[in-house]
């Protein structure tokens, strides 16, 4: 049997908590022989749970970091959150990583300062699997970075290599530059500075990938700032939901497309599955010292337990380890 | 009848020139009585067609610029292409409007060289009408502007809100600004101060918008800087063309699915007409002084038409005076 892998996760994170994190739970239990879970919040919600399952224990947290509030502040002010609870179970070493499907901002100040980031790591950022047509591209930063310099987008790629290879199994990832335009001169000021850089410094590195080409897979890993990486996310996404409410629409719009509509119905399931952000279920702040995976707020019990599930893979991965010794043995992107 | 337009086309601009150019230039005089066209291009591609249609005048322009040509050297070295010989026609007075399917770049140069620009527009933008789930929406800039001064997105605003207003006949356009959160304090410090600028001074600006709202049609203008308009295009464009591609895949891979397909291949082809980048089949150049409209490379003839038929509709929604009242009553932009 495997070693035991123990996530921290948080019971009151998500739009549809504490019900769906359970059944989440439940469901990667099952799954994952191996795993153990901490999970953290209001004791008649933990408690009860906890009894029920041999692998989960209990940690109560008595407050709750609600959607709207801002991060820092609330990180500071409830000590005795679900959030902050399970981030000093990393920090301890009493997990070994921690999902929420909470806040994504209290989940990004509370990983980064109660676990720590890791020593030479200037800013963590946040990764998502995108599944785009020929295979999975990890697509970072996603927002944990509005504003960046060159340095971190170098750092980005690295430690988004390090992933793919210690976590994805991919062997030489390639590694492309959200761009508009695929000459090194075509770009933002700052996009033609980052070309440079990432051509000097990154072997991995592939060169310029459009916005059209996100979704196709031709690279493994494509960085950015967090600022333009969240608009195209969210753009993926939106676009994905439009499509499929017009596809809804145009199935409705007829008794023949209706009964086609039945008859590939079983397709159909698959291709949403395809698209799905559940199938991964959660975004890995990558930087930490330990594993952090935050999940969408909108998580269902399937996106909770990929989530989880992916942490585990994580931990098995060792990819804290592995960013650590890519970043100490590139002294210079410090510079 | 309505009074005519004459709109100069470029006959080699596109992949598929001039052939796709010619069969889109007949549907749209077929399409439009009142339409004038001035076909620009080699004298063997335009003589014989002129020769056979009415309305349409040959000019004779000897060079192509090419796709992969740097923009403002051609421009200035091509004096007899296609594309400076168009945009020539508009800056004399012989055409109201030019379109071309050719190099972005090079139309771009052109249009703001040779045609010229609006007194007090900064920087003309360039725009695109998504085919939004509620209605459609202007989202510019989309590559003109890589990089943007917070007073250019106030302008693009101030030519969106003409846009949608003359041309597409929105009475009152909400506009929103490309950001990755909801809130004021949302967004890299570009973003915030863009905010603060619009909130500030144009009166229809209706507070920022994700990624994911931008396929939604909850704006009818979205203001953004050139990178970021650029990748969040072609991000749509390309997670469009992916899911197509995976609903074809998802048809052929089961018997009953594909008799599913024939069932529904009606509603499937409306559903494709609707999401297709042809239906409006052309990128408005906001803030020059005449119409400029530039096609994508891959237009096939409807697209060609389309663009061609936008065309006319500015230059009878008078688009180019309506931009420049408003930059000229908006003194203060200039600051």
């Amino acid at each position: 049997m495997s070693e035991p892998v123990t996530i921290a996760v948080d019971a009151c994170g998500g739009d549809f908590a504490p019900q769906v994190v359970l059944d989440g739970v439940d469901a990667a239990l099952s799954a994952e022989p191996a795993l153990e879970v901490c999970l953290c919040g209001p004791e008649e919600v933990v408690a009860p749970f906890s009894e029920a399952h041999d692998r989960c224990r209990p940690v109560v947290a008595q407050q709750v970091i609600e959607m709207g509030e801002h991060p820092a502040e609330a990180v500071k002010a409830k000590r005795d959150s679900s959030i902050v609870v399970g981030c000093h179970l990393v920090r301890d070493g009493i997990a070994q990583g921690f999902f929420s499907a909470g806040s994504t901002g209290a989940c990004l100040v509370a990983s980064t300062l109660e676990i720590g980031r890791i020593k030479g790591v200037k800013r963590p950022a946040l990764g998502i699997i995108i599944p785009a047509y020929k295979q999975p591209t990890l697509l970072l930063d996603v927002g944990a970075n509005a504003d960046c310099k060159r340095e971190y987008i170098l750092q980005f790629a690295q430690m988004g290599v390090a992933y793919m290879r210690s976590v994805m199994g991919v062997e030489d990832p390639r590694v492309g530059l959200l761009n508009i335009g695929e000459e090194p001169t075509k770009g933002s000021a700052f996009a033609q500075d980052c070309y440079q850089l990432l051509q000097d410094r990154l072997p991995s590195f592939a060169g310029n990938c459009e916005g059209g080409n996100l979704t196709q897979g031709d690279f493994d890993v494509v960085v950015t700032d967090g600022f333009t990486g969240n608009v195209a996310l969210k753009t993926i996404e939106g676009t994905s939901k439009m499509l499929m409410k017009l596809l809804k629409d145009a199935f409705m719009s007829s008794v023949p497309s209706k009964m086609g509509a039945l008859l590939a119905q079983g397709s159909l399931a698959q291709l949403k599955e395809k698209v799905s952000p559940d199938t991964y279920g959660g975004s890995p702040l990558l930087g930490v010292k330990g594993i952090s995976i935050v999940g969408h707020g909108s998580s269902n019990a399937n996106a909770i337990k990929n989530g989880i599930l992916t942490g585990v893979r994580e931990v098995r991965g060792h990819l804290d380890e592995v960013i650590a010794e890519v970043i100490s043995q590139d002294g210079g992107a410090s510079r």
